[in-house]
C-alpha cells in the first residue's frame, strides 16, 4: 500500500508541521502534538478540548477555531493521546471558567481523559467531561465498553462551542454537550478496510462482494458482513438501525453523511440523496445537514450516517459562527 | 471494486439530487444536470459558467455561489457536457452584462464550450471564453491539444467570480480570468489509478511500488513512472516541474495541495509540510493557501500541487467574500 508519506514514525508530527503552515489561526505544539487557537485563551470562556488518535482528519486539529475547539491533542494513528498531552492542552486554553473534556467513547481515550483531568484538577483547574456514545451498532465492541463515539463528536464541538463562545459557564457547557450526545445516533457502513502506515496492509479482509454493517472508524467489526448492494440499501441498513434506536417521526434533524476518507464526493452525494428521502418517509424535517469527509478512517472507503434531533435552540447554536479548518461560517 | 452508487447510468443524477436535497443556496435542473444559484441571476452582473466530466467533485458543482461561479454543468463521469447543457445554463445566468465561461483544456469541452457560446451568441448573449491550461506535466495528452486545465481552474472561478461579484464588464472579468490561468501552474501524481462506475476496474496498472508522475485528472499518463517515493521526493517532481517553468523565487504565491479523492487527509498535511519547504526554499513566499480535496479524480489516490504567483490586488480578489459548497469564507 502506498502512502504519502516520508518515515512511518514521523506522519503524525509531519501532519501536524502541515496543518501549522496551513492554517495561521492555529498555533500547534509539534512535540507535544496539541493544536491550539493561536492567540491563547479567552479571558472568561470556558476552554472546550477533544482529542484521539490520529487518522480520523479533520477531527479534532480542523475543529479548533472560534466558535468550536480551543484546542485538539493528537495521539498516534490510531491510538489514544496520553494524559500529559490533554494536560498540556487543558492549561493552555484555561483562563479560569474550566475546561471541558470532549471524549469519543474509547477505552483507551476515556481512562486517558480521566486521568489527565485529575492531574488538571490538581492544579486547580476545574475541568468536566463528556463521554460522546452515539453509535448504535454495536453494545460492546474491540476497544470499548458500551457504544463507540463517532460522528456526534462533530456535533458535540460545534453546539458545545458555540455555547462556550457566548461565554457560558462551564455546567452550562456541559450540560448542553450531554444533550446534543443524547440526541445523536450514528451508524457506518465500510467497504473495504483501511490500512495503516505502520501495518502497510488492510486491517481487515473483506470479499469483493461484501460490506461491513455498522463498521468501527477504525475498522473495528460491526453487526455483520453482508452482500454488497445499491446505496439506497446500505443507507437504509443505516437509518433503519438509527431510527430504530431513536424515532425521527415528527422530529427536525440535523444529519451529516460522512465519508471515511477514501469514497468519492460524488458517491457521498448520491447516498445523502438517498438518507433525505428515507428520512423524509419516516417522517423526520431535515433542516441541517453536512456531506463529506469530517471524521474518516484514513482511506476507508464507505460512509455514516449521523442524526441528531434538533430544537429551535439547538439550530440557532448549530448556525452560530464557527472558523476553523474544517466548518466554517458566519464570518 | 465496490462503490456506493444505484446503478451506474444514474450516479450523475442521484448525486445531483443529493447537492439540490444538501444546499438549498442552490438550484439543480436535473434532467439538463445544471446547477445554478437559487434566485436567477444578479440584475447587471456578468454570469460565469465552468462544467466538465463528473467525478472531479467538489468541482465544479460545488464551487457555484456567492463570490464564485453562477452556474456549472455536469457530463457524465470524465466526459464533456453536451453544448446544449451549456446553452441552457448560459441562458439561466445571463442578465444582459455577458456570459464567461471557464473551460478546462480538454478537446471535448473546448470543441462543445465553443458550439454553445455560438448558440447562445445566436440568442443575442455576449459570451466570452477562458480556456484554463495550467498542467505543465504534458505539452499534449491522450485528450489535449497543449496543456491540460487542472487545479488554476479553482483560482481562476474563484478570483474571477470575485471581479465579476463588483459588477465589472465581461473584458475585465475576461482579463482576471486570463491573468489567473497565465500566472499558475500545476503538476500531479497519482498513487493508483481510480475505477470509473462504468468499468469497474483501474484505469490503468500501476504496479504496487509505482507511482505515475505528472498524471492528468482523469488518470491520463503523466511524464513517467516512476518508484514510489517518500512525500518529499515526490513533491519535489511537482514543485521543481513548476518552478522551472515559472519561477517563484520572489513571488507570493497561492497553493493549493489538492487530493485526487483517495488520499487521507493527514498525508495531504504531511506533502503540504513538505510543498511549503520546498517552497520558501526557493524563495517563494506562500501567502494564501487551501489543502484537502477541490479537483479529484474519484477514488485516485494521490495529489496534484497548484501554484500561482499573485499580485496585492489578486490576493485581494481571493480574499473576497465566498459563500459555496466547497469554498466559503468572508461570509
Amino acid at each position: 500500500m502506498k502512502k504519502v508519506i516520508n518515515a512511518v514514525e514521523d506522519v503524525v508530527t509531519d501532519a501536524l508541521a502541515g496543518i501549522a503552515a496551513a492554517h495561521p489561526g492555529l498555533s500547534v505544539d509539534i512535540p507535544n502534538k496539541v493544536i491550539t487557537r493561536a492567540g491563547g485563551p479567552t479571558a472568561g470562556k470556558v476552554g472546550l478540548i477533544s482529542g484521539g488518535g490520529s487518522g480520523h482528519e479533520p477531527l479534532h486539529g480542523g475543529f479548533v477555531g472560534l466558535g468550536m475547539l480551543d484546542a485538539a491533542c493528537a495521539g498516534e494513528i490510531f491510538t489514544s493521546p496520553v494524559p500529559d498531552q490533554m494536560l498540556v492542552a487543558t492549561k493552555a486554553v484555561s483562563s479560569g471558567a474550566g475546561v471541558l473534556h470532549i471524549v469519543k467513547n474509547y477505552t483507551g481515550d476515556v481512562l486517558n481523559f480521566q486521568m489527565a483531568a485529575e492531574l488538571a484538577r490538581d492544579e486547580g483547574i476545574e475541568v468536566e467531561s463528556v463521554v460522546v456514545n452515539d453509535d448504535v451498532a454495536v453494545e460492546d465492541s474491540l476497544w470499548t465498553a458500551g457504544r463507540r463515539g463517532t460522528g456526534a463528536t462533530v456535533f458535540v464541538e460545534k453546539i458545545a462551542g458555540a455555547v462556550a463562545e457566548q461565554q457560558a459557564p462551564l455546567k452550562a457547557v456541559l450540560d448542553v454537550a450531554t444533550d446534543v450526545n443524547k440526541r445523536s445516533r450514528s451508524f457506518g457502513i465500510a467497504l473495504t478496510a483501511c490500512t495503516t502506515p505502520s501495518s502497510g496492509k488492510p486491517g481487515f479482509d473483506l470479499p469483493n462482494d461484501e460490506v461491513e454493517l455498522g463498521v468501527g472508524i477504525h475498522g473495528e467489526p460491526g453487526r455483520r458482513r453482508a452482500k454488497h448492494a445499491a446505496s439506497k440499501e446500505l443507507v437504509n441498513v443505516a437509518v433503519s438501525a438509527i431510527n430504530e434506536d431513536l424515532s425521527l417521526a415528527g422530529q427536525d434533524v440535523l444529519v451529516m453523511l460522512n465519508g471515511l476518507g477514501g469514497t468519492p464526493l460524488i458517491e457521498l452525494y448520491v447516498a445523502y440523496d438517498d438518507a433525505a428521502r428515507q428520512i423524509a418517509a419516516l417522517g423526520g424535517r431535515i433542516t441541517r445537514c453536512l456531506v463529506g469527509n469530517y471524521i474518516t478512517s484514513l482511506d476507508m472507503s464507505g460512509f455514516t450516517v449521523t442524526v441528531c434531533r434538533l430544537t429551535d435552540e439547538l439550530t440557532g447554536l448549530w448556525d452560530a459562527t464557527v472558523n476553523t479548518p474544517a466548518l466554517r461560517w458566519g464570518i
